[in-house]
């Protein structure tokens, strides 16, 4: 902190503070006594709390005498060093998190999409239970290894790692979560776990890995490997750390979904606690790289140099018009989607929730349980996606389709799987190809008579289960894409009920739907705006987005929270909300702490002061005097940093 | 106060206090004697100021007993009143900002759009001289007019509005900028004054608008027109009507673009100093509320309704192209665009100041001499559209032109002027145009070969002087525009310059122009970019307008500041900076007040207290003493109110 607070206090000269830790903030309108307690409550709730090791972080730069003399003699050029640093780091950020992005999608598209050439190719020669084995044991052995990596080298990477990095920036500080092994197992976990068709998304694991490159640069160095480079000094302080990892979520999601400024939306609305303006150029500026750097590295596969990642272009699920003539009277149906949207979205939070707390009680047993379960998870996908499209019957192909009918392979929207020639089974066109491929389908316009209904209820119902029960298995899932997936289901299925009434294409309504489905899960409204629209390149569609948005996140909030939120509560983080509960306003250090409360009184002695700082673990004590000394708790925790620093032993 | 405190209190509860005034929240770190000191630093620095009747806003709500009391005896009624009359206000502030937006469009499209009909008829006849007389007597009576409002009923509405928002946001309550009046003013004035072709926008004025609209509904009803119902009671403090500001400013960008989450997000990067997540959510569904009525109003008009407004579509410079193929060496001159982007920009913000300057010594002689240099500017602005074209010789139209050519009237990208049959004038078809045709000509694509280097200079530099020149006057005047439009010619220019060497078309080079100016002159970022793809609809060409605004951003930070900032400055508005600057921590309240000092010991007699109250027009004092009292400043602003409520008496 000694080192580090100059530029941290420079930091606060050039760049405006617009945001504040909230608990404390809301308490600080209280005076200093009462807030000095606030502070601790939080920290001490926290060693209460039967979680080991979790500490919380110090975000806030307490103004005192010290730290005053430290910003007195700082000088010019350590200010230049730090700006210098952060904007160096934010643009390793981008192109690190980028280049991960990128590799991460060509592994998938590249191993799914091999999977997908044989197993057709068996089907073709009417090979069928080959075809099964050679499908359900590549899902196997793909599933079993993402498994066994995040179980025996960092079980810290199971599930989407969104809410644990929401967490940290809201200052709680789980162990292991921004190691080196957590980043190595987190990228091939998610590859591995994607591609092994488990109906999880790679976003969260993105933006996990996006924060994790953020951390390792901004640890300050390593005495390890012997990193102890001056100029990383200055970011060994938690507060500048956060603001990388803000960066670098933001960074996570610009890169998973190519959607640069809903990736800085995101981090502002969803992962951020604090904020401020400085902070929205940083991240723009982090987000910008990763843009150039995927545009960049595009270019290059559109030249066909990256296998079967083939073309991939900038807008992932392009469903662009040049017109879109909606009316009035299509307003009804959307305003329907986005409620029962909305209800759909709160069940799929609470189910998963109860899925979760099933899921703890297994894992509790053991490794060798958390394997097992994966293992089950991944033969049951195998089977449903191999096994419900033989329900559907083959249909022929349509006359002039918009595609070659019936293809073989892996991507296409007209599926042969086992049907005669000239005809196409429709379910195994969702079932039978990577979430991304069945999210282009389901997206797509001029095929509105590709489907029958049956075939578009079986495959919503069966994704709605598979990714409430894929989420909790101990591999790197995401959450974005199965959401996206099945509400694009389901909001086709109501543009096929609505049916001709509707000027819309089907297509359109599937991402309607999928607009429901995240809003009544996600409860973000202009981050998940954005990023349907980078998504879908479709701005004629904005009003009635944000009209669905509104709607479905309105109705789900009657019923729970936001699905991270939910997540954290079931990891037992102690998330500090925005607000302070009526109830607290009556509370008590004393009634928070689990322990023996420890205070100190306004002058105490040195002696005791030291005891009580090797006998606990805190940063924090309740100072009950009056408030002439509330500094000191701030002072220990300065002295304690100092202290290690320069005696570096640990008190 | 007392009324309204208890549901702005349940606000609290219910919603997520993101942030904090910015000096305060600074100082809120030192203990509460610093800390009320530093609230009333900042009241009696405005005090001291050399501004009459700039009061500042109390946005904080100070936790005491009379509050505390307030809180516990307030009832759920109350709170669910509050609540619904917060959502309320929001959905009719949506409501009637996009009815005033749509119509603003429709004034100046039928306005204009009439006087180019007119004087082009003449211009075929071949009768000059009537021409001119026709347009530039049509352009004084309407700038006359515009100013005549504008000086005599209402001079605040003077100028874009957006400054005064702002400091309004940040706590600095100019009188009379919220007044029925002014609403009305701005509105008729913003649609005569671009009507009569001055390079003035309706952005800024539009801004105004909203924000206008949204403290009027929020201000707790009126006694004048006796509206006290008790349900508009609860609104009666600056904190709620701050966040319904807030709303509105939003919903003016929303409106005036047609671009709600670019609105969204310039209200929150550029306009607001206090923001929350529970906000960003109001902010949103304001928005939302204003893009669906605009969609549908916009849906009657294509049915060819609304005379020459014609079919306004909800994108209003479409650039859409399927694919646009750029690759490496296309960057060079995008990053060359910025950098002198970024000059241009920051030049153009130090001459607007200076310019602004001088108007304020012409103004200062009085009103007659305001409505004179508003009379000047528009004749000289008729001038130089009717004249400057002469200069440019007739081209031959292109054998298969991507529009009628020649054509006669308001609209089209070649436009006959004074030209033989089968020329066409290319200056003229920028200059004899509305701003909004003439962004849609330069942004357009297949236009290549349209316009000769030496028009497309002569544009830029007329535009880019006359954009300064015409901000100053005394009547509703935008910059947005006049900075799109002067940044799509230099980046057109530029493009021409780089010709076939890159593979973009001129078109998107005048976008990114736009994007460069804009960058360098406003200083946004993620809101410049979503408006900017709102505007223009074409997503794929994002990574370059981040690239373009990130750089010129930089480069014009290096500078001076903010157009917005330096502006207010100009208007000598209080605005609190983000951080306290360094010198300021040596300063004590005594050394900002300009009268005599007047402070509270912490324990202090009744009689002097109100001697002070009725003799001095603050709202808090600082208090000399220990803190125990420190809540005393606080406790008589409430007794103020509430004495003022209950006995209707001023002291």
């Amino acid at each position: 902190m000694a080192a580090a607070s100059p530029p941290a206090e420079a930091a606060v000269e050039e760049e405006s503070l617009l945001s504040q830790p909230l608990l404390q903030q809301h308490e600080e309108q209280h005076h200093t006594l009462r807030r000095s307690a606030s502070n601790t409550t939080s920290q001490l709730a926290i060693v209460g709390s039967n979680l080991c090791a979790i500490e919380s972080l110090d975000y806030e730069i307490m103004e005192n005498a010290l730290f005053k003399q430290d910003w007195r003699n700082n000088r010019k050029i350590q200010i230049f060093q730090y700006i210098f640093m952060k904007w160096t780091f934010c643009f390793l950020i981008g192109l690190l998190v980028s280049l991960v992005g990128f590799f991460n999608n060509l592994a998938v598209e590249n191993i799914a999409g091999l999977k997908f050439v044989v197993t057709s190719d068996m089907m073709l020669a009417r090979r069928f239970v080959a075809a099964f084995a050679i499908f359900s044991s590549s899902n196997f052995a793909l599933t079993l290894f993402a498994s066994l990596i995040t179980a025996f080298i960092a079980p810290e990477c199971a599930g989407s790692g969104i809410p644990e990095v929401k967490a940290y920036l809201n200052g709680v500080d789980a162990p292991a979560i921004f190691s080196l092994r957590t980043l190595l197992v987190k990228i091939i976990g998610s590859i591995s776990a994607v591609s092994s068709s488990l109906n999880v998304g790679k976003a969260g694991p993105m933006v996990h890995t996006g924060a994790c490159i953020a951390a390792i640069l901004g640890q300050g160095g390593s005495k390890k490997y012997g990193l102890t480079w001056k100029w990383l000094r200055f970011f060994k302080n938690d507060r500048d750390r956060r603001d990388l990892v803000t960066c670098g979520s933001a960074a996570g999601i610009a890169a998973a979904f190519r959607a640069p400024v809903g990736g800085v939306l995101f981090a502002l609305e969803e992962m951020a606690s604090w904020w401020r303006s400085a902070l929205l150029w940083r991240a723009f500026f982090t987000a910008a790289i990763v843009a150039i750097v995927l545009r960049a590295l595009i270019d290059v596969c559109l030249s066909g140099k990256c296998g079967l990642f083939g073309k991939g272009g900038l807008i992932m699920y392009d469903v662009t018009s040049a017109d879109i003539p909606y009316h009035l009277w299509d307003v009804p149906p959307v305003i329907l989607l986005g409620v029962v949207g909305g209800i759909l979205g709160s069940l799929y939070n609470s189910l998963l929730e109860k899925v979760l707390r099933i899921y703890n009680l297994i894992n509790e047993k053991g490794t060798f349980f958390k394997i097992i379960l994966a293992c089950c998870i991944s033969i049951c996908t195998s089977c449903l996606l191999f096994g419900l499209p033989w329900i559907a019957s083959c249909r022929p192909c349509p006359l002039d389709p918009s595609e070659p009918c019936p293809t073989i392979g892996r991507s296409g929207n007209y599926k042969k799987f086992q049907c005669a020639p000239g005809h196409y089974n429709d379910l195994a066109s969702l079932f039978f190809n990577t979430n991304d491929d069945a999210i282009k389908n389901l997206f797509s316009k001029n095929t509105d008579a590709e489907f029958q209904h049956s075939s578009m209820l079986i495959f919503f119902v069966t994704c709605f289960f598979l990714s409430i029960f894929s989420y909790g298995i101990v591999a790197p899932t995401g959450l974005f894409v199965p959401v996206i997936v099945t509400g694009a289901s389901y909001g086709r299925l109501v543009g096929m009920l609505v049916g001709s009434r509707s000027t819309l294409n089907h297509g359109l309504f599937a991402v309607l739907g999928s607009a429901s489905l995240l809003g009544g899960s996600m409860r973000m409204t202009v981050s998940l705006c954005v990023i349907i629209l980078e998504l879908t390149n479709n701005l004629l569609l904005l009003p009635l987005i944000m009209l669905v948005l509104l709607i479905s996140k309105t109705v789900a909030d009657a019923f729970n929270g936001n699905i991270y939120d939910l997540i954290m509560r079931s990891k037992g983080f102690p998330y500090l909300e925005a607000h302070a509960e009526p109830y607290m306003r009556q509370l008590t250090v004393g009634d928070v702490v689990t322990g023996p409360l420890q205070l100190f009184q306004g002058i105490e002695k040195v002696a005791n002061i030291v005891h009580v700082l090797k006998t606990t673990g805190h940063n924090g004590f309740p100072v009950v005097d009056v408030p002439p000394f509330s500094e000191a708790p701030v002072l220990m925790i300065l002295q304690r940093r100092v202290w290690e620093m320069e005696t570096g032993l640990k008190i």
